[in-house]
């Protein structure tokens, strides 16, 4: 496994594997990686002949009052987790390297950000689509993983992987889930013992949509006030949305049809949850 | 020669084209071509085993009050000009094709841009920088070629190429100009005969100004001053702008060094043109 920090080794290495003619595939995090991360890792090293994982926690997705400062960082811990995926080459630049100062070119996403936790972030999304072109355009990837946690980021990427017709797929890999159906997440250790017990009603919720649409229901609001009633029903926290939109469109349709999410934040005391469930009917 | 207008067709001939490991030279043009495009793909057929020529008048970088509806079109004689100039692919898109209503993701050009005739076309780069991302993603090319007519869009692709690391060459070819030094434009015939014949003076303002850099003026100003009174005196137009700046940065220095641009806009009667010339000191 080979780690690089600037775009000159990056470049060098992506064209070696190129001039291979090899299939690449791109896992790109902020690090301190979890389960969720190494499950983007295990698919992306059972479908391609080189794994590239880079490790950037990007400042223009954080808004000024977000914990970019403080956001966890373990580099040595991380280099460990991807040689036991057996990831081939880590890209892992600081700041400088990446903006050189502030942006002079980004990207601007117009759609799919007014709504799920995009409300509330305003700007994130443009962070994220300007880290990704670049960082599509270094590592060239035959296909990149996104966890489906992130529905909303994944709605996101496909929108402009489709729009700017970047030559590559983008696979969204499945949420990975305790026993009990508590989406994984770093932040669950922040849940007080009694929270914790109840926070699988999370998912529970969501399956209960999922099964009242199956069953034919139609309309959206009856949905979400299911999932609310149940989650309200089990929990202490305090809902911050349950939405029923298009997907990957994220459009709100009163009456729904085709593919959509239903999706969750949850505040606790300490700690904000989020999971969703994408049906297709 | 082969004509598409579909982004469906034109990712099947590219594909086809990289199977065989081929160098591609792009072209991106608004179409009505004339010898300063006839340059560009001469240059580009001769570097390149494929040669790719886009002709689409991209709505995004027309302001509300700009000429997108009366921007001249002849797709008949420019398919006859592109079979001279040896192209192997023209992409031939219609607005819808490239943008299905308003565009849910754009780029946005933060620097480079408010200088020259950038300050009065609030957008117009962002709206070049975003069909180009397009284009630069559909052509893959290994080269792509632009006028310096147009030093400005020079400046702001290098740029965008260089920050978002596209991995592609840009190619700045030399303006055309007339025995006389006009530099050729298809506005030129706008031109009275009168100011047809002082119409050279734009060039010669240049080579003054350059020619004092050479003998070590380093005081913006007086480049400047120098520049304007030569072309004043000898045209009966009106200075729209004469700017001296760090070239490809565009920066306002009051005193130069490194390279340079001298760039002019002189209002005729019925029409605005432009020249410049660069310098590395």
């Amino acid at each position: 496994m080979k780690i690089v920090t600037t775009v000159f080794q990056l470049k060098q290495e992506i064209s070696q594997h190129q001039a291979g003619d090899k299939t690449i595939g791109f896992v790109p995090t902020m690090g301190f990686l979890h389960e969720g991360h190494l499950k983007l890792l295990a698919q992306a090293r059972a479908e391609n002949e080189i794994v590239v994982l880079s490790i950037f926690v990007n400042p223009l997705q954080f808004g000024p009052n977000e914990d970019f400062d403080s956001y966890p960082r373990n580099l040595e811990k991380d280099k460990e987790l991807a040689r036991l995926a057996k990831v081939d080459l880590i890209f892992a630049p600081s700041a400088e390297e990446m903006y050189q100062g502030e942006p002079s070119y980004t990207v601007r996403v117009h759609d799919r950000i007014n709504v799920l936790c995009g409300k509330t972030r305003v700007g994130h999304f443009d962070g994220v689509a300007t880290v990704l072109t670049k960082l599509f355009h270094l590592v060239q990837p035959t296909s990149a993983y996104f966890g489906m946690k992130d529905a909303q980021q994944v709605a996101v990427v496909h929108g402009l992987v489709e729009q700017f017709h970047f030559p590559l797929k983008i696979v969204p890999v499945d949420t990975i889930r305790e026993e009990d159906g508590l989406a994984k997440s770093s932040r669950n250790v922040y849940l007080t013992s009694s929270e914790r017990s109840q926070a699988p009603a999370i998912y529970k919720g969501l399956l209960i949509g999922k099964e009242l649409v199956l069953q034919g229901e139609r309309t959206k609001q009856k949905i979400v006030d299911e999932v609310s009633s149940y989650i309200m029903q089990h929990t202490s926290g305090k809902i911050d949305y349950v939405e029923v939109l298009s997907y990957p469109e994220l459009i709100n349709h009163e009456v729904i049809s085709g593919k959509l999410i239903i999706a969750v934040a949850l505040k606790f005391t300490k700690v904000r949850l989020i999971d969703n469930i994408t049906i297709d009917i």
